[in-house]
């Protein structure tokens, strides 16, 4: 018998994270902008508390997505967390619509950013972003939160092992 | 009549925000390390998906956090989403309890970080640190993922208004 060197463990493949991530509950959102380079909104469940001092939350940004250009000319960002009621929401934000398809469902208001804020989520963060850090294929943008509306009676959606369930 | 200055929206204060965090759904997460400072784990709500080129998740870590300083000197970490069953393995982790009452619960095996890892989580993702950014009175520890172990048939556990929820 002669020594044979330990196996290294394969890496990670995109694949294998994805179907790891898909077993990590998260809540949906659609994250919305409206500024100088126009209006747009995606649905994201990349969505982070970071600290409450000054309040800040993160939203990561795949730098391909077709929103990106509006999101980065922009400062204002509104994370609207959805209810169950919004589930066709989410699927035509998350989907091949055009901007003015999107914002033509849904209730919108404006708080203090700018930014579309959906009347009756669950809960909106009304943000500005205030750091960009590129990571990979993303941006991870630094939000701090200058207003919150809530609506704790509408109740929470999730996304777990690629279904949606209802909070 | 005089005209009066519009009055500029009140700042959001960290019970608003929190408040408003309570209302966003996230899976619950025990997060471990071993290493040359030695071995701590936590109980977790913000854990992110980055980016799958490199896969990479972000954890958010409060610096006054009794782990800081095991977590500061170690590069090894472990994401470990628990499951329905876990809901106690969450409370002793995000407790006062010691380190060595913690691990007593649990089975516990090392993928390749040398990260403790639970055996039946849901999904772990086995880390290494990459970069820590600091924001406000917490870190963003950025982690590429080393090694993947999913069990979809245990089911998930979120945490949505002060509340566990079985998924």
């Amino acid at each position: 018998m002669t020594d044979t060197p330990p196996t290294p463990p394969l890496p990670v493949s995109a694949a294998d994270f994805r179907a790891g991530m898909a077993l990590l509950g998260a809540a949906v959102n659609i994250v919305t902008t409206d500024g100088p380079g126009g209006r747009a909104g995606f649905t994201a469940s990349a969505v982070c508390s970071v600290t409450d001092a000054p309040p800040t939350l993160l939203v990561c940004l795949n730098r391909s997505a077709s929103v990106y250009d509006v999101f980065t000319a922009n400062d204002a960002l509104c994370v609207n967390t959805l209810a169950p009621r919004h589930e066709p929401l989410s699927r035509l934000f998350g989907g091949k619509s055009l901007t003015e398809e999107r914002f033509a469902s849904g209730v919108w208001q404006v708080l203090s950013s700018g930014a579309p804020v959906l009347g009756d989520a669950s809960v909106a963060f009304d943000c500005r972003i205030v750091r960009r850090m590129p990571v990979g294929t993303h941006d991870i943008l630094l939000c701090e939160v200058v207003a919150v509306q809530r609506h704790p009676e509408v109740g929470g959606l999730v996304y777990f092992d690629r279904a949606y369930h209802r909070l």
